[in-house]
């Protein structure tokens, strides 16, 4: 690792981006950055252009010496790099607004990760991320891809079975239970460990060790009373089941709503669809007033709208995740990672997110004990339509896909499922390039 | 064993017993029975005297010396018996129609054995199987005791799990699937083994070993070609997704159409509920119609109409049972028994359904080789399902319930399945007194 | 498979063939052979041609018609087999006893199966063994190949793991343990099932189903007081300790004195190598004498002395394994396959020695229930000795040699097993051409 | 946990126990240690004595204020304790001699924690440390048990299964190793992460990360090259098998030489035994010397000599544990804890000795990635071996000895065993009164 750093951010253009310079900033004292590379697409490029200005004139404010680069040259980008922040989004906002309407179309629960929107995704987005890392393998061997893009799981699984690029996946879920758990039970970040396990969106605090004692429950009762600063902003806010949380003796996360409470999100994004917009509808807008902030020549910090966005804390759990790679901090992060025995009963090779000590040689999984019986067999579950998923994005397998989405409990199966999967793939054909074979003529003698 | 055997029916007046009495008599040169006892309730009392001398009439036609008795007297009947079929109904067909029609009402699958029909079905059926099965440890505790009564495999597994006894579950629909096979390959019975596995109405036909070849691909050809005689009648027909099949290597049983095309089955279900009625309901009007046939004094032999009832074969393999453990046969049969090892990743302990050698020692099941991953992380999400849901029975668990039921996935999650578990134990408390406190004003403290 | 039956015997000069011989002729009526093809190596021609002519005195003096063919070419004879059985000995006794006497002079159990003599059997036999399948997957792609060339778990798992060949191992010691246990408890031949499971040599037996009952207590405590039938007689008879046996559950077979007693066993091989002689010694002075008797020409029957040879039953087991599997008579035999789940533990793709019910398509292995801790870690380490043996012999891999070697309970290490083990090597390198590499220059820079 | 400690030493009397005092001084700006208090019994109350006036010594030239305690009263000492340190030896060292000796009369490897001696130290250990146990649950039901009596693995498990009382374990070997690769690479204490996995006295280093890169490699090359400080001085130095090591790729402990070059240790322990004493025999003589020198007026630090004594860095390692656990400083140590999957393939509930983050609520482990198939299977076989040894030495339960004892590669089996399995007992028998049913009339009937 060179003494300054070169860091490289894919999809630069995102409106997120003002967090990452300001974690950059905020932690430019052990994380030594000389260079700032934003990539960005022909698409984004007005985007990409707002942003870089908006992160000079934070970084003169600052009045440090990190060089901001823009290209939509990716290649040139990534030489030499240290590390690489995967954050685009493949089909940009319109393909998340898609995938909603598609699922919703068909009775399905329409979200950017879960159910048949976040296969979607994971097909759009795997092919982009594996020719990004082929790349790497060439330009930056040794650089730590840190990829924050969703579905982050399956697009970290997807490198580690792939490339032999060194990968972490991030999100901001476990963060923002973490911050929410401080809040709780009134202690200052790094003074508990909050330990969790399970999948990306998918994921359970096991334990809140703090002076000694165990937590958990008393910030069980806090959430069963209503009092729930866990759960971030893009989740409706509905009650748990509270025996069930308790029986269970862990916290799940937001996401664990459309699972245990399938029926009730729903309906909200069923009216929410009807109303407002979709959440990505709802997004597009709020990113287009961001980007009308952004270019305000007089602004050179974070402008305090960013935090509705709902992906707040990302960007800085990924200047944390950079610092502590880089210094050797060991602190507890939640990350995505291969597996090797962390959670038993899976896979050795497939991805999982659980806490681990950061070290300059990546993260060490602290160990996860045994799950209660249900909660592994919907981990495993959801393990598989994973695979499966990551298996259809690379191979273009459709008969993956399908296996993979019947195990998914938020998906609905038979005729509807075919055609939801028929008009997914036709409307991003432009981004799958994978299942194109299903639309030429010899489809059935080639899969 | 004696040598003239005691044979009682619990639930004697069930319309399938003229199938048993057939099966009795077409087996009676090896399975030498002295007595058949039919059992039933004050409800059935009317029924089961029409099918006792309807049996009589078979009887004596056929020639033989099987004395015939009728009581409301279970212990009586149960005094030193030899084998004990269990086949009756809790809450008659008015419960099986009730569990349709509250699932329905809340959009779920309503079914007497899966979904949240099966559940409802467990929670009555299980506590009377387990008194009946008490009572047969002190006055035969060496009987055998065949199950038939649905649902099969968590009944059986609660047998097992909670009581002395030695319990074999049977269905028919591994039956259906191997006299259909037989058809298909042009095989008289016994000349091939068909090998399932799986839980009960949720297998798989896994090898179809006939004259040195496994024929398995020939009939999930002809299947695939829409020539599938290997589903129950009350399971309506659609097709197969063909890829998924192929892809698979495995013939699921006719009930995995609920999982695969849940949808179809859903909206057809929804269709006859509107129309004919319900499967209880069609079922309900055609056990009046057979009764008229039954009461008929001419009549002395199991009557055309039964084998539209959709429990055909069921009474049959249930004596041919009997006769390959009388007599030590070594057939292949295919029952529901403890796993212990026979599929890889299921507890010791539970309940599946596995071709199995029949002996006088009962039950010894083939090795079943290891399922591909998909399909057995179903199986075991399942198995936690019917394990929960058989705690919950047993002990009154409101939580184990619903623990269970989220599961799955063919249940609804979040507020309506609270109201429609509300709505399944308040409408069947006189057959659910485990459930009893939640109806108390101290239901809070005791569970 | 062929209405009349080429059945090739590669090693036709072992004197245990006339036991083959007269187990064809005993079912002649149902494995209709119309050419058994004797092969055996030039060193064994003398010996081939002794057996041919009793063999045709046997045939003619039963009257049936069967033609018996010698040869050296090996392809001719595998030319369209139906059956191929494998009885070679590679190095013939004087491997054995080489085998042995190095053992012995380093301190360690001597035997042709167990511990360092087991290892460098395998690893004389191994490579002979998969050429012979090589040339069947060209000749008679669809013949079974029956082994019991020895050591027969770790043979069998070779042709399992690197050839296409349908392959079952077999061995003689179940075969005895259930005549002694037919003795013992009074019932005839296949009126009781007997199920063993565990590894080649290293059998329990876990149930003896007879009447209803399993007699598997009655059977051991006649064991433990001192009637014992079961161990063959190869294995010196000293007393199991008892309270282990009880307390286990289950009938170890005689090897395992090898290990529950090494050190009794050990002094019991040194005196006969002082005295008598090692068993290899013994043995090949009684086949000089065997082959005397057989030359003699008004000799038309097994002679009884054959009895005292030590491996009765062997021949007669793979004539009754070549019925069944022609017939399709699902009997119940013990052999070796693939374990594919049968014993829990145990990788899916290793070959395990379990009943099976034997089927014109091979064994379906009966499941076996989970064995006690202490007994299932012990079966692990020795297939872990057996994979990396079996590895060891195929890729001359001397590293993979000694991980096994290590872990083996009667193999001594350090210092002793490098010298064990090199000279074990070089007086065998005739037949362990894998291994050349190590007595080259270049040796360092090959492994 | 209170502001001001009271430490307790059970076995204060130890030789080793200044080096705890020191470890004690050098902490005790973070380990507020208000009273120390040397436990110790009637045979031990001189020496117990001696080692108290040294303490107060070390203490007041330090300056600090730490009253130091001595009694013979354990339940006095334990009442209100914060740390239980255990290092009392059931039997002094004449049991450990009685142990060496009665090893190799039967022809096997005499030691302290492993093969048959280290049954009989469990035996004589565990019933006290429950004792103590039982008192602590009363007296001080929150204070943390560090054990590193040995066998301190087995110890452990025993506290870990059959107490409620928080217990953690501790061997020197892993600080040794830690010592020895930071001298090879070159690091400072902390600099580095060392991951160690396996069981007490059978472990192996998985990862040394150290600057982003692993050196595991590095390390193991100087090793091979005989450059060893990584060995305890009283295990002797042989050479390792080199192509194993590179072979594994992990470094393993001084003690896997006891298995992995069985022969060359017990010949050199033969040779120890008829020429300078056992290891037993050479620490009572060198204990003699200790005391002497401890018992000087003038000597107020550690002398250096108590280096020599094999144990050293083990009272070290417990005051750095008990400075963690006080201060959470979530330090990498490596400990004797339950396993809950950290180890893939063990029991949740046995102790395995992992490489575990301290926190105030105690070890959290670092996962561990599987490890290669025959080390697993060694793992595995000890474990059983281990978890029956307690079993017998909690229960009295012979036949459980016995089947753990047959499982251990370095115990020999046959009568012998059965021989010194008696003589074991019966000279032991003032410590292990769970046996003495052995050796009373009734002994058949009990047991």
């Amino acid at each position: 690792m060179n003494n300054k750093l070169k860091v490289v951010v894919i999809g630069g253009g995102s409106s997120y981006t003002p967090e990452l310079i300001e974690g950059l900033l905020h932690r430019y004292h052990e994380l030594p950055v000389a260079e700032l590379w934003l990539v960005d697409i022909e698409d984004g490029k007005e985007k990409v252009k707002i942003i870089a200005e908006l992160a000079q004139r934070m970084i003169k404010r600052k009045g440090v010496n990190i060089d901001v680069k823009v290209t939509l040259d990716r290649r040139l980008a990534l030489e030499n790099a240290d590390f690489v922040c995967s954050q685009f989004r493949a089909g940009c906002l319109d393909g998340r607004i898609r995938d909603e309407r598609i699922s919703l179309k068909y009775g399905m629960i329409g979200q950017e990760t879960n159910g048949l929107g976040g296969f979607a995704n994971a097909c759009r987005t795997i092919p982009i991320t594996l020719e990004i890392c082929k790349e790497m393998e060439e330009l930056c061997p040794d650089a730590w891809l840190l990829n924050f893009t969703n579905p982050s799981g399956m697009v970290t699984e997807a490198v580690l079975k792939y490339t032999n690029i060194k990968a972490i996946g991030l999100c901001n879920v476990p963060v923002i239970m973490e911050k929410g758990i401080a809040q709780l039970i009134g202690a200052g970040e790094g003074e508990f460990i909050m330990q969790v396990a399970g999948l990306n969106h998918m994921i359970w605090v096991r334990k809140i060790l703090h002076q000694g004692t165990d937590k958990l429950n008393m910030v069980m009762d806090e959430i069963l009373n209503g009092n729930d600063p866990l759960v971030p902003s893009n989740i409706p806010p509905f009650d748990w089941p509270k025996d069930l949380l308790k029986d269970m003796g862990m916290i799940p996360c937001g996401y664990l709503r459309y699972y245990y409470i399938s029926d009730d999100i729903m309906k909200q994004e069923q009216a929410e669809a009807d109303g407002e917009g979709t959440r990505g509808e709802v997004v597009k807008a709020m990113e287009k007033r961001l980007f009308d902030i952004y270019k305000n020549p007089d602004l050179a910090e974070k402008p305090k709208e960013l935090e509705q966005r709902g992906g707040q804390y990302y960007s800085d759990a990924a200047c944390e995740l950079m610092a502590s790679i880089y210094n050797d901090k060991r602190t507890v992060m939640h990350v995505n990672t291969r597996n090797h025995g962390a959670i038993s009963g899976l896979p050795d090779d497939c991805a999982v997110e659980v806490s681990s000590v950061i070290t300059k040689s990546g993260p060490l999984p602290l160990n996860v004990e045994p799950f209660p019986e249900d909660t592994l067999r919907l981990i495993q579950l959801m393990k598989t339509f994973e695979t499966l998923t990551v298996e259809a994005a690379v191979e273009g397998d459709l008969v993956a896909a399908k296996r993979g989405l019947i195990l998914n409990p938020i998906v609905n199966t038979g005729t509807i499922l075919d055609e939801a999967l028929q008009e997914t793939v036709q409307e991003n054909l432009d981004y799958m390039p994978q299942f194109r074979w299903m639309f030429t003529s010899d489809s059935v003698s080639n899969h």
